[in-house]
């Protein structure tokens, strides 16, 4: 089973630090090439089910810019440059609700889309977390911090409340990991 | 608690079905506005995780262009035009597997990136599927099918060997929807 060779790749759209789009000519096993085969840079991310000391799942209610409505979502944000997945995910922890963890669990990585890239998700579970500090949030969204239990985690879940597809994964991959 | 409004939008790029990016001019509830957001238009898509007559997880073995090495994968593909997500779900299961399956459950609906579009993933768990056909898959990447007990689907999550983040989101949904 043979993967894809990228034969060359040019630069088709930027938008700063968060976008850029190439155009890649691809060969397939076969022989068979593929032109302009649109491809997706966008930032590697974190997104983290954070455990409190008390058992409970630290959450937020948000409104998102592609989701309709409010949504449950969860502690994350883009890699800053220089940064491994682990030391972004401990900073967006404490910047995003003022709490730190002291046991932290990787979930993997995941390819956003698995055609276009996209970047890649690093998923985490940050357990025995407490309160050390105040809030730094520079999103641009508000956000309102909640506690749930597992329970309350699990209901939400099914009711498809966590309404981004990486909220949804690393809560219900953390749930799993935990016991169900 | 208010959404951001869009007050404009111009096209960028465009790549076929594929690919559409916009420049959006955002109005934040706090009255300030962002120029030039990239938005992508990609479409939308359907996953699931299919559970056999006799209890088996119906998955791929395969490679896919943003992920490194082999994957383990699950049954899925875009919407085609009129389509609805559930039509689309039975279609790219018979199409991809040649199995067809009695009960479908919704998983939900997942905006793919919570600040750029990207589309929407509809995720289903389809139960009582048999092979009704063959296969007529016209996926660009080799596939093997694969039965798994709910046990390995398990184990192989929690070693990240879902690595695209829809596949490993549809089947840890679908673990906790089943009983873990």
């Amino acid at each position: 089973m043979q993967s894809w060779k990228t034969l060359a790749r040019t630069p088709a759209l930027q938008r700063g630090k968060y976008l850029t789009v190439e155009d890649h000519t691809i060969q397939l096993p076969d022989g068979r090439t593929i032109e302009q085969w649109p491809w997706l840079i966008t930032p590697d991310y974190v997104n983290m089910a954070v455990v409190t000391t008390d058992n409970q799942f630290l959450c937020f209610r948000q409104t998102k810019y592609a989701v309709p409505g409010i949504s449950l979502a969860v502690v994350g944000g883009y890699l800053e440059p220089g940064e491994n997945p682990l030391q972004a995910a401990q900073r967006e922890l404490l910047e995003e609700t003022g709490y730190a963890a002291d046991t932290w669990t990787a979930l993997g990585r995941y390819a956003v889309d698995g055609n276009r890239g996209a970047g890649v998700a690093h998923l985490f579970i940050a357990q025995q977390a407490r309160r050390v500090a105040d809030i730094h949030a520079d999103d641009l969204e508000e956000q309102e911090l909640l506690l749930l239990s597992a329970a309350q985690v699990r209901v939400a879940l099914e009711a498809g409340e966590f309404k981004c597809l990486p909220w949804a994964a690393v809560m219900s991959l953390a749930l799993l990991r935990l016991g169900g």
